[in-house]
This record gives structure tokens, sequence and C-alpha cells, in this order.
């Protein structure tokens, strides 16, 4: 447990060390330069593979032994299956099957299937989880039960972690819909199908050992190889790898909440009057009802501009995919399909593109795509004044939610957050957040359903919008109806006690997260 | 200059030092372990990068002079644009305006038209070169004119030199024919397409700068991106980077002599005779009058068999590109595109995939795609009555051709060579070539106009063929037919100077060029 605490930047106690390691208070944006060299893996030799390219063992154990598995070994695993996931639980039934304890868990998310893994984490199988939780897991690590601190990353963050150094992963575990014995696979193929398999690529190219798992072995070479079989070690053919029908919903829809349909409405008309639907402008929203309700709303406004976008961002859905079809996107440049159309338009549309964590967020490369992105549409828990905002934990302390890109997106040239005023009568605009997931200056617009707000900082949107229609007020006047409505918000009761660390995208640690004291 | 020589396991005189670094002597077939790690390029971060992702810069010098180009760098460029490649010589042009000297120019390849840069060997621009050499260039290394010992690696060797940090690279200079301003870059589209620029990955991955150059921007995104803008710092656009019809010549046709075509007749039925050719088989020809005959008897004998290859790997063509389309080839898994149905067939066939040294060649990976292949062609200049095999200098001693994929294609299952038994009335079969750059023992079968020989090791074809009407002859009587023609061959005359080493696939040193004394 961290013994000194430092206030960062926004004015959150950081503490110097965590899980024993050093720990880097933010710094602001831009503001810190990561120095030295990237990790830096072994060099592998082709005489340690087969010449026949058939690196299969019989069973996911043998792999996970060949590759040396002990305690306090760090295993990451991915979340293309999402709740459908069928391997990351398997693989901790084999460590407990082996003894193994100590293992910190470092998946790209955690979905509720895996609250399976709370037994591991009360028996010391695993002595915590580097990654972001969703509900019942979130839910443990609030209550303080996990034996180490939890460390929450963007998708970007999580690319840089390990490219860095800062994370070593020891033993990659990648599900893929596809592969072939050498390793090569791809997520868009076979029963398991989710799409793209891109937030394995960090843990492909920099884990020790890289074992790749399938329900789905076809000969060499499975293509689109989206998982190089250069950088795996093992293939394990397993007998089901997720659940079709939790991997792949089919059934987000646009929402149909009259509150929430005001919203996007608000925000796709303010897109239009503020000038940023032009042609060959770009976007990304996302796979929520409103934000799938916007790009509808930004279709509906290209058809009648005669206009097209030259790239739209994914998380894709029938929706987007739409769009691509009917011509009014040029590009999907897609880091994970939500709905079957989805899957089936980036294995038959060549514009149709798989991107990876490396390509769109890793702050630590010579750019990336999220900066070019010209509107981004995301959600928040909470906002305070200064546009501050959280997303990982609700008002009541706690920690719930990931922060999958939502970090790296506000680097976008436009950030809208369309959100309603407060849910279940707990408003949303507060004095103070939380937990601060993305500081203020790098988000530019609310949208509620009462108002929408132009952060000062946007001197240029906000001259832009003089004279409009649209209901623009300031974040204090929203603030203030909202809590006339509400009444004056609720502090959270917390200990001092950290039980999860906030990272930056550029692995400074912005905020924690506190138990919450029940 | 080396002061010391070590004998090699193939019996060759090595230095134990090249160029002031430590050489390591060829040790045997996966003998040699490479210790240590990757090397670890400098941890980026996006603050250094345009955040609207446009890395234009006016000129190519403003490019190299950004990167810091200074006195005894190391300089990449790439042969995507073979003999009509206009950006190596500029590059050097433009070293020489800045007045700098001694440069290590590591080209993936050389051509007759970089003979314009032997005065700039000469003024002491470029101090020497690490990469194959062809005609002229090749000359001059073997009069001993470059000013230190070049250093002639295969394709698979020259990703493991860079990715081992064996050659750290400070700038790497990509021409591309279709490139975005954040640097995406592909060699399908444009006036200079090429196909594919696979051989710059290990530049964009470990380069310290990295310059794309291009004569054809589109708008972000350039998809595909065979080279990835997160990798680039910076891109310029010039009026050309290539000559078209020097890039791909689009007159590659079969062998219309006799004696070839007997050669690739004889392979063809050998092959058929010894059940290589089966369904689901793979192989890897090239682009030589010989190695497309037998492409089409190859295509003869699947029609007629009924059966389909997995796989053949390119450098495609039209002929390779006529059998995917026609249903014999499942996938052509291309390094290069020799001809302009190359070209277009990579850019509209999802089953004509572009692969990279790293995935085909390197051997310092966790197995690469050589080894699975079925059956290679190849050529050579020399063969021993080991099946030792010569491929880069002639038997006058001029080193005149560079390695290219060749040695790392000696992995494959099946090795053929079907040469001529004598050029010019110079006979092929030695008792010693010239230069060893393959080791015999994975050398299979040697094909000639008047007989074919099977290494001893390789008991199991031997009996396979018993009884086979097919000229099976050995080795030693091939070499007797051609001296009792030819006479006994004439001995090189050497200097005892060094001017060249040969690296095996794994960053040893298998042979050494000499002087040729003139």
């Amino acid at each position: 447990m961290p013994t000194q605490l430092v206030k960062n930047l926004v004015g959150r106690m950081i503490p110097t060390e965590i899980n024993g390691e050093p720990a880097i208070p933010y710094q602001g944006i831009g503001k810190y330069r990561p120095n030295g060299q990237k990790y830096a893996p072994k060099i592998s030799t082709c005489i340690d593979y087969p010449s026949d390219g058939n690196k299969l063992v019989p069973t996911l154990k043998s792999a996970l032994e060949k590759a040396g598995l002990k305690d306090g070994m760090t295993l990451s695993t991915h979340h293309h299956f999402r709740n459908g996931d069928l391997v990351s639980n398997l693989i901790f039934d084999i460590a407990k099957e082996m003894g193994v304890k100590n293992l910190r868990w470092f998946p790209s998310a955690s979905f509720p299937c895996h609250e399976y893994l709370i037994k591991y984490l009360e028996d010391g199988t695993i002595s915590h989880i580097e990654g972001s939780m969703n509900g019942q897991l979130g839910k443990y690590c609030s209550q303080g039960k996990m034996k180490k601190t939890a460390v929450l990353r963007s998708h970007g963050g999580r690319y840089q972690a390990v490219q860095d150094g800062e994370v070593k992963i020891d033993i990659a575990v990648i599900g893929a819909s596809c592969a072939d014995a050498f390793g090569n696979a791809n997520g868009l193929n076979g029963p398991s199908a989710s799409g793209l398999i891109g937030f394995a690529l960090a843990d492909s190219q920099y884990a020790e050992k890289v074992i790749v798992v399938t329900d789905n072995i076809v000969p060499f070479p499975c293509y689109p190889w989206q998982i190089q079989g250069n950088n795996v070690d093992y293939t394990v053919k397993i007998d089901k790898v997720g659940i079709p029908e939790k991997i792949v919903s089919g059934t987000t829809e646009v929402t149909k909440s009259p509150d929430r349909l005001l919203i996007a409405e608000l925000t796709a008309r303010f897109c239009e009057e503020a000038g940023l639907i032009k042609d060959g402008f770009s976007f990304q929203a996302g796979a929520g009802g409103t934000a799938l309700s916007i790009g509808n709303f930004f279709a509906d406004i290209m058809r009648k501009k005669g206009i097209k976008a030259r790239f739209a961002r994914g998380g894709s859905n029938k929706y987007l995919v739409n769009a691509l079809e009917e011509g009014l996107i040029e590009y999907i440049l897609d880091g994970q399909t939500f709905d079957l159309d989805g899957v089936r338009s980036m294995r038959e549309n060549p514009n149709h593109v798989d991107t990876s964590p490396f390509t769109s967020y890793n702050y630590h490369g010579k750019g990336n795509f999220a900066s070019m992105v010209d509107v981004v549409i995301l959600g928040a828990t909470e906002v305070d004044l200064n546009y501050n905002a959280n997303v990982v934990t609700h008002s009541d302390g706690y920690l719930l939610h990931g922060i999958g890109g939502w970090q790296n997106c506000l680097f976008s040239k436009n950030v809208i957050l369309p959100i309603p005023l407060f849910r279940d009568r707990i408003p949303v605009i507060k004095d103070e957040v939380t937990t601060i997931c993305g500081p203020g200056e790098l988000i530019d617009i609310i949208v509620t359903e009462r108002g929408i707000a132009i952060n000062p900082l946007r001197t240029d949107l906000i001259s832009r919008m003089k004279g409009s229609k649209l209901p623009i007020k300031t974040i204090q006047q929203l603030k203030a109806e909202a809590d006339a409505i509400c009444g004056p918000s609720k502090k959270p009761n917390l200990s001092d006690e950290i039980v999860a660390a906030i990272k930056w995208v550029d692995g400074t640690v912005i905020d924690v997260v506190h138990r919450v004291i029940e």
C-alpha cells in the first residue's frame, strides 16, 4: 500500500508508488515526456519452432505449462469475445488446478461473465487486475477486497504501457475465432467471429510467450492475419472459445427514449450549425443508443448536403455499415465490431478496415489516428464545472466501468459529451467529479436535454454559435437547473484507502479510486 | 581491415572483425543461438507530432535536415522501384550538397541505376554499402575500391540484422507510390506502383527517423497501409519517385531456349514423380524464364490431376496471377510483384497477399513462412560437389548479384536448383565454389539439361525415384560431363584482401568475397 501521496496537476492526491512500482503523477496534457527505449523482447530463433509451422499443442493446460506458467506472472487476455468469452475463465481454472498463485491478470477489458473469477481473487490465484472492470469485479475492487491496487488504462494506454515496458506480459493468451497451426489468427471467420482482434496486438508483439486459442483451425495461411503467427509460440484448439450470441448481440438499436432522442438531435444540429459536418470530415460515435441516433442524424445531414465523410471510426454496427454501403462514408476505421453486420462488412468490404490501439490510440507513437478525427461523441458518468469528466465511477463511488478508448478519443478536434442532465435523479454535472478520467480542457461541448454548454476555451465555437436558436447555456446554468430539480448532490462515502489507479494516456496517474464505505 | 581470420564451419577463413565490429563465424544450420533482446527504439510521443496528422515537409532536403543527417550515419532505402528508383540517388545528391560524409548506405538491394552513386563512393559521401549489389557497384566493390567492407545479407537476414540491433538505421527513406500526409503508405496505387513495399518494414519499425517520399499524396487514410504512419516522422512529396517502365517491366516471359525448357520440364517431371505436387501443396518459383516455365508445367500437372496448391509464394507475375485467377492456387503470398498483372492482382484480389521479410524470412522470429513451403525453385552461379552453392559471385570472382531471398528459401522442404551445366563454356559444378552462400545440406536437387542429381542426404527422394526414367545421376557424373566438354575450370585470380562479407540468415558470416586481381 502506498505510503506517500503527492498532488497532481488536476489536484488529486496520487501515491508515489503503486504495487511497489514508482508512479508518475499526471503533469498536464502533452507535458510528460517519456525517455528511454521501448521494451525489447528477447530475440527468438527459428531453431526453437517447428519447421513445418505446426505449433499446435494438445491442450491449453499443456500450452500454459510449456509457456512456463508460475507464481507471480502476468497473464494477458482480450475482450474480443466480450460477454461471451470462454477463454479467460478457463485459463484461471487451469492456473488453479496447477496450484499457481498471485497472478496479475492484464485483460484488455473484463465483462460480467468474468465475475466468475472473483473466487480466484479470493483464493489468491489472482492477486489483482490491471484492466477495465465492469460490474461485479469493479464492485469487488471498490469494496477494497482485491489484494493489490487495480490499474485502469485506456486502450491506447494499455498499448503504451506494454510498448514502454511498464507492464511486462509473461504469457499472452489470444482467443481467436479463426487461426492456423502457425498462429496466424483473425476474428472474422468461424462460429465465434467477433470482427477483429487488434486489442491483442501489443501482447503478440511484446509478451514473452504468446498462445493462440481457437475453436476453428484452418490450413495455413489463415488470412487476414490480424495476429501474426511469427509472434506466436503455441497454438491450441479447444471446443468453444466463445458464446456467439453474447459476443455480438445484434440487438443494439437507436434510442427510443424521447429525452435521449432530443439529446441526439441537439448534438447533430449543433454539429451542423457549427460547421463541423462538411465534405471529407470524420467522426466517431459509439454503440450506445444515443450515439447510434446521432450517427443517423449525421447521415441525414450528409444526404441533405450531398457530402461524404472521409472516414468514420468504429466500433461499428449496422448503422455505420449502412452508411458505408450507401456511400456516405468512404472508410470505416474500426477498433471493434459491435454486431454481425459489422463483422460481415469487415470481412467483405475492403474499405471497412481493422485498426489497433497502436494505429488509433497509442500516445507514445509518432502520432495516432485519434487526434485526426473531427468530431467524437463520448459518454460520461459525471462532469464538473471545469469540464473534467469521469467515466469509471458512479456518484456513489463504485468503480463500475472501464476507460476503453475514451481518454484517447479526447484528442479529437471536437469532443462532445451528449449526456442526460441527471440519471435516477442524480445530477451528472458536479462541483467536483468522483474520479477525473479526462481533463476538462479536452472536452469541448456538453449536450443535455435542457441545453448545450460550450467549453469557454473554445472561443471559436462560441462565436460561431452566436445567434443560434439552439439552447446554448453555460455549464453553471445547466448545473443549477439540475440541482433545482434534484436537490444538492450527495458526496460518496469513501475511505482513504486507494483501490485503483487511473492512468492517463501517457502512463502518468491522473486519479485514484477510493474504497467505498458501505 | 580485419587483422585476424578464423575458419568457419564450411572451411572459409572469416575475419573476427568487420568494419570495427565483431563478426561471428558461421557455425552450421540451427547452431548459432542469439542471446539478448531485440533492438529497442526510442519511445516517441505524440507531443512531437502534428495533431492533425500532417507531417509533410516541403522538400526531401528539409526532411533529411530535420532528421539530423550528419557524417557517419546509416541511411536505408529500398528496392521497390527496382531499376526505376529515383529516390536513392536523390538522397545522396542532397547529402553531397549538405557536405555530409562517410555515410553507410543500407539498401534492401541495389540496381544498375545506382551505378550513379559510384561518384559518392569515390568522394567519400558514402563510405560503403551494406546490401546486395548488382552489376557495376558489385564490380567496383570487387576491385577493392570501396573504403570499407561491404556486407551482404539475404532479405530475411536484413530484417534480422535490424531487429537484433546489428545494424542501427539512423534515417530510413521509404519511397512509396502512394501515401498520405501522416505517412501511411503503399505500393499499390499511383504512377510508380510497384505492388508492395514490405522490404521497408524493418526500417519503419526500428529506424531512429523515418521519412516517406511519394509523388502521389492521397487524403488520410492511405489504405492499405503497408507502411504505418504511426512509425513515420516526416512525409515528402516530390515530382517523381520512379520510372514506371523500369519498375515493372511487364516483359518477363517464359524461356524460349530449348535447353532451359528442357531443364524446366525435367524439374516439373521430377516433382511430379517424387510426389511433391499434391493437393494443398505449396511452391515458390521466381521470375526467371526457366522458373516461369516450371510454374507453367506445375499448372499443367495440377490441371491434369485436378488438384490445387494451397499457396504459392511470389515474386508474382502474370503466370502466377493467371493460376490464382484460374483457381489452381488458393493464395499468393507475395514478397514483390514483378509485373503489372502482379500489381493489379494484389490491389484487387484479397487472396493475393502482401508479405514481408518478417513474415516470410526472418530467422530470428517465432518461425517463418519459408520453411513451410513444399517446393522452392532457385538459381545459382556455382554449385560444388557437396551441393554448397554460390549466388553472388561469378567464377571469375566478381561480385555481381545480391542474395535476395535465396538463403531464406533454402529452408523449404524441397530445394531445387534448375541450372545449366555450363554457361559460356564455364562449368557450373565445381570442386569448390568461389563463394559459399548456402550450405549443401539444404540443397536437395540439381536439375541440368543433362541430368538430375539428388543430394545423398535425401535418401527418401533417392528411394522414391528408384526406377524412374528420368536421367538421375550423381553430381560427380554431371561435373565430369561438363568438364569433359569445357575442360577443367580456371580458378579466379583473387587477392587476400576481403572486400565483402556474406552473412548467413542468423547473422553469422558464411563466407567473404576477395578482391579480384585484374
